[in-house]
């Protein structure tokens, strides 16, 4: 299985690594030596909304041979969700069984026509801006669509990468990926909304 | 004030980054426009646990003129704290008011002789490892002794990051920034240990 973490100039660090951490774990605690992941981003290099700089893995590469896409959120969503350029090279993750957001970055999988159709949700303060790229934008902390997972805020992160270990391998591996993370914090059935296969 | 985040080769970034976010909000977020921070580490790049690589804003240069060190924790703690080259370089830090750590960075400020005589807390798998550099390890998520505040695992780092700006700018301030970032666990006041201002 091989992950690509996008990343791009003015992302929130936060919204990429929370999920990160738990679902690296599934490789460094020994779950799944098959699992990769590279972190993909237009340029060699990115800068997040904070100013800490990150070199990418591979750069403006198609997203196509990826198991999974993992977008996180940034204020820098605003304009990049009309940015021609990024929003082709994101399109490239079309055929990729497993499109994943967290915070605004459903604002991206939305501009590049992810979520048409379906269910999401996104970071508490974009809501409105999400409504036309998608089915319905639901309150919840995340919604499963099956091929689709967007979650809400930034710490939201945490959440979902345990939800996605979860759903990989486990509720049994995720409670002691939980527990090496020291996480206390466990979501509600009611904050979650996944989407009966049709 | 000027915050740096100490980065090193192996660190968990999730240790970092869960409180660089907090903390980043309190200048983003309007509500101080003179905080400021960098990313320190002995070399110009670190690359973290999982592979994810990171470029320093400053690299081997004293610790001096900071008004806080924050230290995350990692796997490569256990070799980093018998490793001289860097606990002289972390020394540098001394006459820094406030240092601080998350997970086993609490080793690396007990290596460095910051902990002697004060009360700590770390990553529940090194209580163990930390107790020869303290006065007492306890079995909390966030132990302030005033100049030295350490935290638990991974995770902890959210809580102590809003803590810290709580500590910093106040009790409306961290509720505003726990909202914009969609946080939901609160900590109780029996995982703090506050030591009274002898």
């Amino acid at each position: 299985m091989l992950i690509a973490f996008i990343a791009y100039e003015g992302m929130t660090l936060l919204d990429l690594v929370g999920a990160y951490d738990p679902l690296a774990r599934l490789r460094t605690m020994g779950f799944m030596p098959e699992l990769h992941w590279e972190v993909v981003a237009p340029e060699s290099t990115v800068t997040d909304g904070n100013g800490m700089e990150i070199v990418a893995d591979a750069a403006g590469t198609p997203l196509t041979g990826y198991d999974m896409i993992y977008v996180p959120g940034g204020m820098s969503t605003r304009h990049l969700m009309h940015d021609a350029p990024f929003l082709t090279w994101l399109s490239t993750a079309a055929s990729c069984p497993l499109k994943v957001s967290v915070c605004t970055g459903a604002l991206l999988l939305g501009a590049a026509g992810f979520l048409r159709g379906k269910k999401a949700t996104t970071h508490p303060s974009a809501f409105r801006l999400l409504e036309p790229f998608c089915s319905e934008v639901l309150k919840k902390r995340l919604v499963d669509e099956g091929d689709v997972i967007t979650a809400g805020g930034v710490t939201a992160s945490i959440d979902l990468g345990l939800y996605i270990v979860s759903r990989i391998a486990g509720k049994a591996i995720a409670t002691k990926i939980r527990e090496q993370m020291d996480y206390r914090f466990v979501m509600s059935h009611s904050e979650i909304h996944v989407s009966s296969v049709p």
